[in-house]
């Protein structure tokens, strides 16, 4: 068979697909890696086992009816190993395996999850955690994102993207997503024991790992490329091909405009380089420029990062005053600054409104919010979400998952 | 000079499958953090050594002899940089580096090394180590992959493609090879010093740092995307880009149904969510489907990764009750899930037999085995393979490496 | 619109491009684990704060000024975001996306910054660390860099490419650069308490973290292939794609080469298998591979790379006999080993000369030494490089990051 221009175009979107799929994948690495870094050596398998159990679940749940749900394709995949080529296809029109489309959507779903472990460390109990990871990979995230980025009207009323919604990889519909339910469980969840004191004091609780949590921070930025630069959704075009450049390069200046910022007045406002508000300096950076990173100038870029950071850091120190514990900062990085993301889009993209956004973020935020306050309602009043105080305090690795992290490094903790 | 579709095929070709191999390489960072995240802390930095030692070895021998063995290649790869493209060549017709098809190869034999070292740490001579890595990636590997992906006939008798064998990315030619050296290694090594009791009680000796454990299951969950998605071969063709899409979606889900299956299975066995058994899990998945990722539905890959993941833990279990020590499990990830990976081919390909299937997996377990045997043999006979009681209890590193992993932790050990 | 060839090679270019710069960021996570793994545990925050800071540095200072100080463009980027691509275009002819270019480039220098990080660890005040961050970044090099990559005459006296030079990918321009810039820093800095004794005694004083240590070394060994192989500068023609599939081959197996010789030297000089000195000859093939790694034969470029991993042996040993006390060995790695990669070049390339790499090479380290010496000898007179002595002695992360980076393990340290 000869090969034609238009064939090779498909090859090479779907390869650039996958490979920016496999960035993404990798980012469960990432929250794994930061979480385990963030939390005490006690509790450290526990948060292992679930991110590894939640990508997995997340995988298999998309794979049963999230896709379905949100593309209305088949369940179970039930067609998607076809052919996305269709012969006489205009040469420069972009298409690619929808083989590869699923599992670039996938690795999507698994970040948003990502995004609640962190926020519940340390005091949830893991088989609650995972039955919500059922629900939210399943059914929450893809009803949401059939609403943004399959275009379908919110419960038959209205259509985000008529009223000039955009966001273009995701800082509302996966990042602010994950923030709200993760913020719906913490609230149900309560702080950490020892986390506030009664007169109203913040204790700080130390991460037992920092080099791992530097580790993670550094495999999201990496796999950041893909999760933004695939979301351009085709590279075998001039036009196409030099927006995937300029998404990496923004996305790579962004997270350095935050972490910068970040940086600087965590040593104006504590007096030190604090290395953790650094980390999440570069992500909130990272998740400022997911919502439109193709049309900032990179100074424009840098500035976005710039404010993701700054805000991280204000918003981290407000949710600790409010007594809402989140060990790792995942609702400031993802939700506050995801917020931010969406309302910066109309700076730089013309088509998209402040209007649209606002309405859009509310749109997200509730419903995300909402049903995920319901299913961990359910499963707080049912088979519970909390450990009990002798587990919080021994530590959930023994317990729930029969042995510890470090078993050789004596424990101050 | 004017570029044609053909040349730029050729490119893309050549392009997939340096990233590939790249991520193939990568896993070689896998398996030395999951090695050093399941030994003690005493016995790291051989760990350490040993890992990186033999993927360097392994890209030496393969290219002093090695790939000339499978391939008929000169030896030091001469005539290996000539461009592999010819004139003429019809459109469509896959072709690609042969410096590219070296580099992807050269990553396999490294795997299939990487699985030995864990079956055998925490008590095997360092350098007895290095000088079976030696043989097997430059000779006995080879042979074999010269019946399997090169189509020679074993010894001149028989020709395992005439009989209907069929082992895509390597299940058996890669995964259980290795575990069949290591478990030819195991046999004549023993087991560690009080791992069994002498009323055959089991005793669990806990790995020293898990987030490692973790990181490296999901390096190789990632570098796997090139292991199977590699050796379709070719992207640059609307079916060879379907097939790489259907290759990488069936991986991940693969995975994700091994380490649930495991996770659950776990928790009914022992009561807990075993973190080791959940990793174990998904590396089996990840086995189980390597021998034909591209033609089950993307449901059927969730069940044979699934069916992956309760195999390796009762794998597992059986071989302790055996007394085989295999003190990363990799003789059961890699061995018996490998063979299940095997046997499973033909549910969803046509073309393959389950007796050539059969055939092919005994004739590379017996040649790796029988082959390993001689040579883990001749190297107890003569330089030892075992350290010394006196060593093995206080740990290797210092002896072998002069230096301790955590210098400055103090161990429970 | 119809897609042309051309055009699709456009893009394939662009695309190679963007994911050997994501590779080339990755290695900043590589020097992080590295460095962080090598130091003790009360001076792994700031080592992680310092890496992490100084790639944001780096990406933000080469933005602002440092792409156009080296390719004559303008500041903030400004026209960086047009399209490359130009109608009418012969097929062919290589082009990509210039915010690709920019994106492949700033990771270099990124690249640079981070050999300094590693050798004035664990006595260096953060802060005139980052300031000297800001000036290499976004001066020293980039105007090395405009000599050597963009053909500028050297302070208008002579042209480098005229006399012969060339440094495929940078061993001399990157990494002795890098090197240069950490020596007249640890010059004037000194040794850390207690490495040299009053005798003439030299003690070693071992990494906190062996693991991760491993870890960044493969991080970099998988980074680089990016590094070398994105410096041939397309992939789209036959002749380019088989340059870049040689060059991924050698940069593999030169860093094998290094790896083995470095360990039998290690074993032959000081009785014990040195993971540390392993990992550096790792490093230390790489290193020397890359001046140039398209045209030595595989045979070639693993002598390359073993001469290397012998030289970085030699010269650690030498550099702590002349008391330059280098905690990671980044001058040896990057700069005895860059040289030596410099030279190697005319013995597989005929056009370029040894007179000409030698002027080169003294031109990168005098310019970039003695502008280093000027700006750390003038931090050193103002705000001070050194920490107290006190604060060395009590490790720098709780007074200048305000954490630990192990605070649960007990330390001996």
């Amino acid at each position: 068979m000869e090969n034609t221009v238009v064939e090779l175009q498909f090859a090479l979107d779907t390869f650039y697909f996958l490979i920016c799929g496999a960035f993404v994948m990798w980012m469960a690495a990432g929250f794994t890696m930061l979480e385990s870094g963030l939390v005490r050596a006690k509790n450290t398998v526990e948060i292992l086992t679930k991110n590894v159990g939640l990508y997995s679940i997340a995988c298999i749940m998309y794979l049963v009816c999230g896709y379905a749900i949100m593309y209305d394709g088949g369940i179970f995949l039930s067609g998607i190993t076809d052919s996305g080529f269709k012969e006489g296809m205009a040469e420069g029109s972009s298409t690619y395996a929808p083989s590869a489309d699923f599992f670039f959507q996938v690795v999507f779903v698994a970040t948003a999850m990502s995004i609640v472990s962190g926020a519940v460390a340390e005091r949830m109990k893991l088989w609650s955690f995972f039955a919500f990871a059922v629900v939210l990979t399943g059914f929450i995230y893809p009803l949401e994102g059939s609403w943004t980025w399959n275009g379908a009207s919110v419960f038959g009323m209205y259509t985000l993207g008529d009223l000039g919604f955009s966001d273009f990889a995701g800082s509302g519909i996966v990042h602010m997503a994950g923030a709200a339910a993760a913020l719906a469980g913490v609230i149900l969840l309560g702080p950490r024991k020892g986390k506030y004191g009664a007169n109203g004091e913040i204790r700080a609780i130390p991460g037992a790992n920092l080099p791992l949590a530097t580790l993670g921070t550094f495999i999201l930025w990496m796999g950041w490329f893909g999760f933004n630069g695939g979301s351009v959704l085709a590279t075998a075009t001039v036009d196409s091909a030099n927006s995937v450049a300029i998404v990496f390069l923004n996305t790579n200046t962004a997270a350095a405009g935050g972490a910068i910022a970040a940086l600087i007045l965590s040593r104006i406002m504590f007096g030190k380089a604090d290395l953790t508000m650094l980390l999440n300096g570069a992500l909130a950076g990272l998740v400022a420029i997911t919502a439109e990173p193709s049309t900032p100038t990179p100074l424009e870029a840098t500035i976005f990062g710039a404010l993701g950071g700054l805000l991280v850091v204000f918003s981290i120190v407000a949710l600790d005053k409010l007594r809402i514990d989140d060990p790792v900062g995942a609702i400031s990085v993802h939700g506050t600054v995801g917020l931010l993301g969406l309302l910066l889009v109309p700076i730089t993209n013309g088509d998209v409104s402040f209007s649209g956004q606002i309405i859009g973020a509310l749109t997200i935020f509730v419903w995300v919010f909402v049903a995920s306050l319901v299913v961990w309602g359910i499963l707080k009043a049912t088979v519970g979400i909390r450990v009990s105080e002798e587990l919080e305090y021994e530590g959930m690795d023994l317990a729930e998952c029969g042995m510890e992290a470090y078993p050789e490094f004596e424990g101050n903790g």
